[in-house]
């Protein structure tokens, strides 16, 4: 954590624990951090260094061979919340050949005929990658239950699956880092406005965006239910709010920076003899 | 082209063409480029940004399902040639959303059972990508030809192969960027004897790397086949003098630069009617 300008760690503030409500969280807060925009945008620069080392030493043990340990990030969150920002601007940091990104579209037709959990297992980070879901598994508890593209007892069935899923994940050595990008429906509206302004924008822009949109409250309830019923000791949810893209960026650095520096990954010792393969190299 | 510090671009100083010896080149010298290692450095920062620009635009019309063209960027080169960097450095500037990297390491049992090609063909960018062979099908004219993995008369008819793939990826959009990062047998010692002296290095030797080095001369030759046999007009072979590591970085940032401004993508136009979507927008 940058001591300098942290009161208190965001994975404390912004963890989802028992009674958690949804609509007590102020979009355009900034919790425990006690600096400027600027200030932060200067904390997130310095914290890449530390992310991109840590990382490094991660993907060095799995070519090593002795990786056990693999981080996987899941991003959550409206449309137009900031998931590309954070891929961009806090992944974007580290080197590409560490890290696994799996964007979660509508499923296939293919992927229909599975369980909803089965294109997910095949996205899961290799032990030493950082992984990183846009979208995840929870869009089927999300969009799968306000659109109702399930029965309500599959989309009952899918919270304990996903928990025993993430039990699984966990026990084998992934750390699952759950973020939901939290904006409030006045920034929404702005940012699509601005998508529609740029032409530079427009690929960003979906009609149906707005159709989402107009059941706002209907997603805020299935985020809610979500977190109630996902957010567990092994695989807490943090909600990061997103009006200010520069915090949630800091504060989602943050939540990795802590969970790779509880990983504590060392570099690997070498597995050969470094005299006799000096001496090897020299007459080489 | 950073018209500031280029004479000329190393698209056409770099080319292997009709004749070419890769005994002539310096692998110490910077062909074209006529600043200092910090005006390098600087025009390389300076690219970057552009870089991303042209990659967002590609990546741009993927999600708005318009892309037709993607680029393959394939790096081959002697054990510490410098292929990682090059995937940090220069790739690593561009949106990690955009980018897919594919690491050839020696082929499973699986991949064995198949033609060479099998594995290759599975990690070919789709349209709107920027696809990296951190080494490639051209490790089966090198190591297959240095240590004799195949017969000579398969090793022959892979040259072929490799053409008439190469033929058909570029046929259906991808445009394909061939790199020899090419070192001296002097720096490959000084760049592996660091990796035996710091512990943070330790994980990226191999004593399998000696082995290969005491082969050098027979390496050098499979290349300069490989350089004969497969630099073709459509696909050419760029060899790119990598002692000095950034140089080799710059060069390779200019070669892609210098593809992404062909291929001339465009921000997708919108495919809805953006002045009746401000207005749902605006009653949402």
């Amino acid at each position: 954590m940058s001591k300098a300008h942290w009161k208190t760690e965001p994975a404390k503030l912004l963890r989802v624990n028992e009674g958690f409500q949804l609509r007590d969280i102020d979009p355009d807060s900034t919790p425990g951090f006690k600096g400027s925009k600027s200030d932060g945008e200067k904390a997130l620069g310095q914290g890449l260094d530390e992310l991109a080392d840590l990382q490094e030493r991660l993907f060095a043990q799995s070519r090593s061979g002795s990786a056990e340990d693999a981080v996987l990030l899941v991003i959550q969150g409206m449309d137009t919340a900031g998931k590309g920002g954070i891929v961009r601007h806090v992944v974007g940091a580290v080197d590409p050949q560490g890290v696994s990104i799996a964007s979660f579209k509508k499923p296939t037709k293919q992927e229909l005929l599975h369980d909803f959990l089965w294109r997910i297992e095949k996205q899961l980070p290799e032990h030493g990658a950082l992984g990183v879901f846009d979208r995840s598994h929870y869009e089927d508890v999300l969009i799968g239950k306000v659109r109702q593209l399930a029965p309500p007892a599959e989309i009952e069935r899918r919270y304990g699956a996903i928990n025993n899923f993430e039990k699984r994940v966990i026990a084998t050595g992934t750390r699952v880092v759950k973020v939901m990008l939290h904006i409030s429906k006045g920034e929404q509206k702005w940012r699509l406005q601005e998508r529609l302004e740029r032409p530079d924008k427009y690929w960003k822009y979906n009609p149906g965006d707005v159709d989402e949109r107009l059941l706002w409250a209907d997603y805020q309830a299935a985020y809610q239910t979500m977190l109630e019923r996902t957010s567990t000791d092994i695989a807490p949810w943090y909600v990061v709010p997103a009006n200010e893209k520069w915090y949630a960026r800091l504060a989602v650095q943050e939540l990795l920076l802590g969970v790779l520096k509880d990983v504590n990954p060392q570099w690997p010792a070498a597995d050969f003899d470094i005299e006799a393969e000096k001496r090897r190299l020299a007459a080489s």
